[in-house]
């Protein structure tokens, strides 16, 4: 076999869910039917790892220092959503008609891991929150233990600000990942979110 | 969202199996947690559909012109196996101690869609063949009606060249892909080849 292939191969199984076999079908179908595609594919990785970095503002990957929705003008920046990934960002953009702003943790707490606060940027948040302009924390983290224990301490960090912490309805399947949930779903329990009283 | 982004999970849309739910989960995968295995892809990728191409004498990819195994002094040319695909040539490469060297079709015969003895090279097969130096055309297309069609045509244009068609012993699951059968299973069937008589 080539070396350049197994090259290849070697290199697709950075992929998430990629083992060798599914490496091997990449690199064959690369090769034997989307040259140009895998071209594509090559150049936008090398452009993306080069210049995606993360926005000052709300930590989502962004190529510009400020992203585009922390810097829009139309967003109500009353309402800020803490998530824990740029995917549930994501999930969360596309199924609802939030119009607030985002506040991405990359992560959540978990202190055998070494991810404590520091690590989730909530030095930065707490900075935002005694700005004073965010009125409403909505905490969209994921319905798992980790993220339950980060959204009990983002409550905590919320009201110490006097900021009213909410946390999306029930509804979400117990120990799923948000980003799978179906949009309706996902719509309806943004929608009825509710204030955390506790 | 970024932009760059944007191209990023798009362009991984191109492998076979990502749908977009796929395609964002490896974009933020390698952005949060494997750029340099990013860059190396992306540089894999560049090199292989550069350089990567056919050996003139079995059709395998290969970098150089007639490809490594073609160029063994140590394999039995006396022995020829037609495959359909580079992964099925690999997987008799790993699964049986075969010696001997292969002809890849690339393909199968389609007449639907337009794939005929030509496409599948085996003009070049045929000339291979009429050099005498092969004994025994072992015929390890898939156990569906496309591979046993290309089969039947196989054997006899192998005993058009007063070659001896066999084919992998019955065990291969029908209708599977060959690629997929494990590596007992196949390394057995590869062993207990019949000559084909019909
Ligand atoms: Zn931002
Ligand atoms: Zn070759």
């Amino acid at each position: 076999m080539s070396s350049l292939l197994e090259q290849l191969i070697d290199a697709f199984r950075v992929l998430p869910g990629v083992g060798q076999k599914s490496a091997q079908r990449m690199a064959y179908h690369v090769l034997e039917r989307e040259r140009e595609g895998g071209l594509r594919l090559s150049q936008a990785l090398a452009e993306a790892v080069e210049k995606v970095g993360h926005c000052v503002r709300c930590r989502d990957f962004s190529e510009t220092e400020v992203c585009a929705t922390c810097a829009s003008a139309s967003r109500d920046a009353h309402l800020l959503c803490a998530v824990e990934s740029p995917a549930d960002r994501l999930a969360i953009e596309q199924a609802t008609g939030y119009r607030g702003l985002y506040f991405v943790l990359q992560g959540r707490l978990s202190p055998l891991d070494g991810i404590g606060p520091r690590e989730l940027g909530l030095d930065i948040l707490g900075a935002r929150l005694a700005e004073g302009e965010v009125q409403e924390l909505i905490i969209a983290t994921n319905p798992t233990v980790e993220g339950e224990a980060t959204a009990h301490y983002l409550s905590q960090l919320a009201r110490g600000h006097g900021v009213k912490p909410s946390r999306l309805a029930h509804g979400l399947p117990l120990g799923g990942e948000l980003e799978y949930v179906d949009r309706g779903t996902l719509s309806h329990a943004f929608g009825s979110r509710a204030e955390i009283r506790d």
